[in-house]
């Protein structure tokens, strides 16, 4: 993939233009006229590589600079201001791309005879500062850092048509596994919104949440099995659909961010790809009705594929409405059987809550056209917005329904507050529902604000602490499927009970006894 | 409930009387014509205590026998058979009723201070050795056995109508706890075979099966958060409707099977009474293609409340069938809306399957009721078998459905072949699907022989080392539902991942630094 940005979102050709970074600044009043260059590769100081690889491993290692400022951050808004200011001080020395499982055994015994640290990289899709090496984090400072790049495992390698599932090598990027499972009949069907750049591995570290918004929406519950490579051996679970002995092996290794050991492979479940689709999308008053809307929805025992709500600035911004109206967008999907019945049945719960539905066939689906291409379109547009001095970020939560009525009207207040004080001006904070559950919902807030160039990421920093604060004083979750990385500790911290915390470093020493894997992510 | 059984399950108003033991072993060819006798509590051979409890705490122990014996053993044909011959060798010193959580802390630091086992115990129904003190297999031996029953804590604390979610503490034994959730027009709606006699911190300790078939089959995901009492601390997750925040905290503890902490109270997933309700019996000619129709339902997207399929022998046994067909009880259910074209679906399903619905409207309904009769009234049964000699176990698992049709063969075969060759008889080999996934089914086995009076348990221990091996041998979990406890330990052993086992040795050394907690179960 040599069109990938190094700095920025995703592939450089569908980067924002620097007359369309203006056009797009134009819209925010404040901010610069001009946007940030983006530095050549070749300008750039980056720092004298501190490792040699050994020479048995040697092809699998790169220090080229292009490799190495590629893989120094992750994706996030703190990451492209960084890049785009050649701030490189933090990166890999090396980065591996290994073949096979024995050859990340070599590595990491290599890694911890020398002290080096490992990260393990799979898309570098990352906004939660997961995939770089901060010095002061990790406890005393390692002889160096290996980015370990999985993409080179990105292989189906057994589809079990039957039982509906696959073995699938970690490096797969969602379209590059999906291509593979196409000829079968079967998809994964997991759709993030970082889905081309990043990887099955990736999610499964992270327990990444799916386009998919009821019933299956994290990734922990498609997986079979898992294959975990740790500093002290290789370990996999049996291909089970279910079982009740003891905790669930996987489910300590889902969600522990490579600190633990490096996932190879997994046995995925597979569905049928979708034959039947419908969709609609739902004006409602104001966000209070509907919330009681969207919640009668998640406890009606249906099932909709996608249940988006958006909050009017959000349904504003992103041009499905004009008319301050909190829009639900809608959807219901089948393999086997037409969808229209179940979704009139949705549609009825929602009318019965005040709903209106916006237009009629093609209307409607012109709304959730209009919202989905936003909705993959919108990392490039914040990175337009970032070269023009915006301060513009997501975060995201989870609450039961009781609170989220109170945490939605709190995070608009406080971060708002927040941003007028900070940068001197009212930001914008919207907020849409990505996923819901029967007893609550995730709810992923956007900030855009005019930052003072040079300050962005201080200014940035404070916002959120004050969004962090306000959701653990409402004890929402500090991420509901971003991750937890090297940003979110604080609030992780505060937030994981002691016991299971004391658990999770015991289970890191016995693993990673010499402290080499991804240092600073959720333990120290 | 002073009527609850001390030597065998559930209440001994409903056990067989003598003359019933005999009538039903007539039924198999070869067992003893007269019931062992039930020994009277006082007539049995108690050992003394070793130890007294603390001054402090004395008003929550007893040291009674009544207290001491029914608390020795827990359910299972192994339990039966040891508490009829009157072997209480192993019974606690004490058994402790804490009220409060602080009462469970000081219980724990005493226990530590003295070397003393701790086993928490809910209901006392499990059937794997779950709840009973082994002095060989906890390494370094005890000064002393204390089992920690948790049912005078069983009140639901608080409820979230809003969020349909309750706190309930972790002694409330099902009907219980249902008691208290009714005027809210709610229910947990989890009900495994031991539902009268067991608890809620049983059910989360062991990853318990409810009855529902599909989707939410096991405890694990109606938990929103949980509290747990360890030796060295208490902590409570956050009441969350799904997060990414690192591996969940709860997983951890759920399955942990007594080993980190004692698990108190939990905020758990509630829902509506379903109102609608609708269930239909379906004739397969073989369990192969019943197999192929069960597999058709679990991966078409619909989620059955129920979905059994009974084997030609089970379904004989139960009263479902009588021509040796295999036969699939299907059911559904719904709060808010009729679901008979739900059923008309999945039995179209079943047809184009091969299958044949059976009678119509009440037919269907008699066979559905047969089998729910048989279900609750087995445990029973069992017993009165076992106090006419026979052997009369069960054991379960899941594996995926491309292998599940081999697998029901060769336990067939190989646990026949073990029957036979130990018991000199041929015995009954029976087996039904209790759940089904998308990608495999659960398979619940019923064994019954004829054993040689005093040598049932090596006979039925050797048939169990039969039947582990073929379990082993296909990858199929050693339990689905029933838990690991001491009778799984060396299959359990076999299945987790190395890595896996390190980490939770590694946890339980942090959180129970001086192994008082349920010693033998999981590790050592």
């Amino acid at each position: 993939m040599g069109d990938r940005s190094w700095w920025g979102w995703g592939r450089t050709d569908c980067a924002l233009s620097d007359d369309e970074c203006v056009a797009l600044g134009a819209r925010l009043p404040g901010l610069s006229s001009t946007p940030l260059p983006i530095p050549r590769i070749e300008q750039l100081v980056v720092p004298q590589a501190r490792i040699t690889p050994p020479a048995a491993l040697a092809p699998r290692f790169s220090a080229a600079p292009a490799d190495r400022v590629g893989h120094t951050y992750g994706k996030a808004y703190r990451d492209v201001v960084r890049a785009l200011h050649g701030d490189l001080a933090c990166a890999p020395d090396l980065v591996a791309y290994p073949q096979t499982d024995a050859e990340i055994v070599d590595v990491l015994d290599w890694a911890a005879s020398r002290r080096v640290a490992v990260i393990p990289y799979g898309g570098g899709s990352s906004v939660v500062g997961g995939v770089e090496y901060r010095p002061a984090s990790g406890g005393a400072d390692h002889c160096g850092v290996i980015s370990l790049d999985l993409t080179a495992m990105d292989r189906v390698l057994e589809v079990d048509r039957v039982s509906r599932a696959a073995r699938i090598q970690a490096g797969a990027r969602g379209p590059v596994l999906e291509d593979q499972l196409r000829p079968h009949g079967l998809t994964l069907r997991f759709y993030p919104q970082s889905y081309e750049f990043s990887t099955l591995g990736g999610w499964l570290a992270t327990r990444a949440g799916g386009h998919y918004a009821t019933l299956y929406t994290h990734i922990d519950d498609l997986v079979e099995s898992m294959r975990v490579v740790t500093p002290v051996g290789t370990g996999e679970s049996w291909r089970l659909p279910a079982s009740g002995a003891g905790p669930s092996p996987d489910r300590l290794f889902l969600g522990s961010e490579g600190i633990l050991g490096v996932i190879t492979e997994a046995w995925m479940r597979l569905q049928e790809r979708p034959r039947h689709k419908a969709s609609a999308t739902v004006a409602f008053e104001d966000m209070a009705a509907a919330m009681q809307a969207v919640r009668a929805v998640a406890q009606s025992g249906r099932h909709p594929a996608n249940c988006r709500l958006l909050d009017p600035g959000e349904a504003l911004l992103s041009g499905v409405a004009r008319n301050g109206e909190a829009m639900l967008v809608v959807g219901v999907e089948s393999a086997d059987c037409p969808v229209e019945g179940q979704l009139a049945e949705l549609l009825t719960i929602a009318r019965e809550h005040g709903g209106a539905r916006c237009g009629d066939g093609d209307g409607a689906d012109r709304s959730a056209e209009a919202w989905r291409t936003s909705f993959l379109r919108a990392p490039y547009l914040r990175d337009g917005l970032a070269r023009m001095g915006a301060i513009v970020e997501t975060f995201e939560t989870a609450c039961t329904w009781d609170r989220a009525l109170d945490l939605y009207e709190a995070v608009r207040a406080s971060v708002g507050a927040a941003v007028e004080e900070i940068t001197g001006s009212p930001g914008i904070i919207n907020c849409r529902f990505t996923h819901v559950y029967p007893d609550g919902p995730a709810l992923y807030f956007t900030v855009i604000a005019v930052g003072r160039r040079g300050q962005e990421l201080v200014m940035w920093d404070d916002v959120k602490i004050a969004a962090m604060e306000i959701l653990a004083r409402h004890h929402a979750t500090v991420t509901h499927h971003h991750g937890v990385g090297r940003d979110h500790r604080p609030g992780y911290d505060r937030q994981r009970p002691e016991p299971f915390a004391m658990a999770l470093r015991a289970a890191k020493a016995a693993l990673d006894p010499h402290g080499v894997l991804n240092p600073g992510v959720l333990v120290d």
